[in-house]
């Protein structure tokens, strides 16, 4: 059982780690308590090559002090030598006596720092604050678990599955509160992917942004997919962030864009754009902006995404459908094998 | 102010309009009423060829009998002289003093039999129980109104708008909510409509069938759209109707249904069929059933429907959207001039 202090050096270790820089590595506190419950030090991990929050706290007390002391954690100590030695062992060294953390490590070369703390004959106690744990950590815990960044993949179209006219024009086919929920998303997004054909037929400025068009807090690093050159006059140039090009393989560009610590990537499109990560695998979820009009002819919102028989189509699980001004939202991730 | 008494009469109206058949005539009760508000006849329509109600109801009485009683009818007296007389001619012959009736008629002329009575000094009282009178009559009134039989159109799709797998497999994109939702149509429906293209693919038996496979009560009319032969195994053959088939202008299949008796028409495609209902405007009500499943490919839905650039799309005014276990059925009616 935890104490009443350590839930309280929890919180604030939950606090203090939101301080460092969301990216590659985890956010995480640590909270240095005396066996009376007093706070002897605190830290936090301040990014990629820098000591973890452990270590950070741990070296902010003279050498001894922290003997028979308990260091109360968001994220179960570092079993690995990265960048930085093991915090279980400088743990261990520093002779703290207990340890509480909150979520346990899913890293398959970072983890196992707990069951080493009590090898050592360290006390140890994990899941306390567990729901804020993962709240804080969630999109660092889905990269984890997926080995690459999330991606969700969103397309509009009409309610026969088109994205525009037979002569190319689109604009709008969804209304206003649709706009602002896409944008609102891109918001939440690390990165925004589109084709070069979406670049080359639309010029999109890939910003986030308020529906007075102001600029909103947060902008997703804009990146194009395909080998055509972005024209010298695309209003991608005028992003806030320099836009990244790739073109090849789709698992390489999610690898190179994890490292470069993105989390979560929104596909844009076009039609082919959102048919290779459905094709691969790659769309962990869908967002389907669907408006109340027919378009009938050849502009499909999707192209083909390799199924040749209904046996082998691509089954999903709505998770919700949401009424935006005239249109509709289906949001959707693929199907777990045996939910058909 | 109609009185308790023709209350209870146009109630008992209602009742027996119900016996006669509902088809190219609207299905209407009479009850003849003495001054102090005893029933002295009663009649209903039965059907093409047959007296109106309210003569039906007068040749019940001796001559004479009628002199200043009360008509209480469902729908106005008619004021054309079709199959059989004019019945406001035929009310004021027999000396009736006062008429109340239910729902006005919106026949361009058969209308004008209140106007008719009112100028030969016989009371008129128009409204009565107007809603139920509605009710009784909904599909007829469509009819009237839109000069034709009142059309759904209903597809099943992927979410991406394709109504199979690129081999062309598609049983079963729904489940069987969706399926049972369709039967439940079918037997509302006076006619349900195909095309070659889909008797010669999928062999339906169009009927309306409970889950367990045995007919509902009502069957709707086959009807099939195309010149290829109907071959002579076909399912369609063991139909409790036999089909009907047509091949040219949709205009004029629609008036031949009408002529005989059909308000409600289900149109069940394929594509091509769906996609003519739709390009020609007579679309009055669209049904499309989503699969949470993505396809690709190029079995489209819906097929081409003339919209050449997105200020001409076909808008839609969604009325709901229902799930039906795995399924989302949208519901929609065009959009009127300026709801874009």
């Amino acid at each position: 059982m935890a104490s009443a202090a350590e839930r309280d050096a929890m919180r604030r270790a939950l606090t203090i780690a939101g301080l460092g820089p969301r990216g590659v590595n985890p956010q995480v506190g640590a909270v240095i308590l005396a066996a009376d419950g007093t706070v002897l030090a605190e830290g936090w991990h301040r990014g990629v090559g820098t000591p973890h929050a452990e270590v950070d706290a741990l070296s902010r007390l003279a050498p001894g002090d922290a003997r028979g002391a308990t260091a109360v954690v968001t994220l179960e100590p570092c079993n690995h030598t990265g960048r930085t030695g093991p915090c279980s062992e400088a743990l261990i060294a520093a002779g703290i006596a207990r340890v509480v953390y909150s979520v346990a490590d899913p890293g398959a070369r970072s983890s196992g720092g707990g069951a080493r703390l009590r090898e050592a004959g360290v006390e140890v106690e994990a899941g306390l604050l567990l729901e804020s744990g993962h709240a804080l950590l969630e999109s660092w815990l889905t990269v984890q678990s997926l080995g690459r960044p999330h991606v969700t993949v969103k397309w509009a179209q009409s309610l026969d599955g088109r994205a525009a006219a037979s002569d190319g024009t689109s604009k709008w086919i969804t209304g206003p509160d649709a706009r602002t929920d896409v944008h609102r998303r891109r918001a939440e997004s690390d990165v925004i992917i589109v084709g070069t054909g979406t670049v080359l037929a639309d010029d999109p400025a890939l910003t986030a942004r308020a529906d007075d068009g102001t600029l909103l807090p947060q902008q997703p690093l804009p990146v194009v997919l395909g080998s055509r050159p972005v024209p010298d006059d695309a209003a991608l140039h005028r992003h806030p962030h320099r836009f990244l090009q790739y073109s090849g393989d789709l698992m390489a560009v999610l690898d190179d864009l994890r490292m470069r610590g993105a989390h979560r990537v929104f596909v844009e499109g076009g039609p082919a754009v959102a048919a290779s990560f459905v094709r691969e695998g790659l769309a962990d979820e869908l967002l389907v902006y669907v408006a109340p009009v027919l378009l009938g002819g050849d502009m499909l919102a999707l192209r083909d995404i390799g199924v040749d028989t209904i046996a082998h189509a691509r089954r999903l699980s709505v998770s919700g459908v949401q009424t935006l001004g005239d249109d509709l939202l289906v949001i959707a991730i693929p199907a777990s094998e045996g939910d058909a």
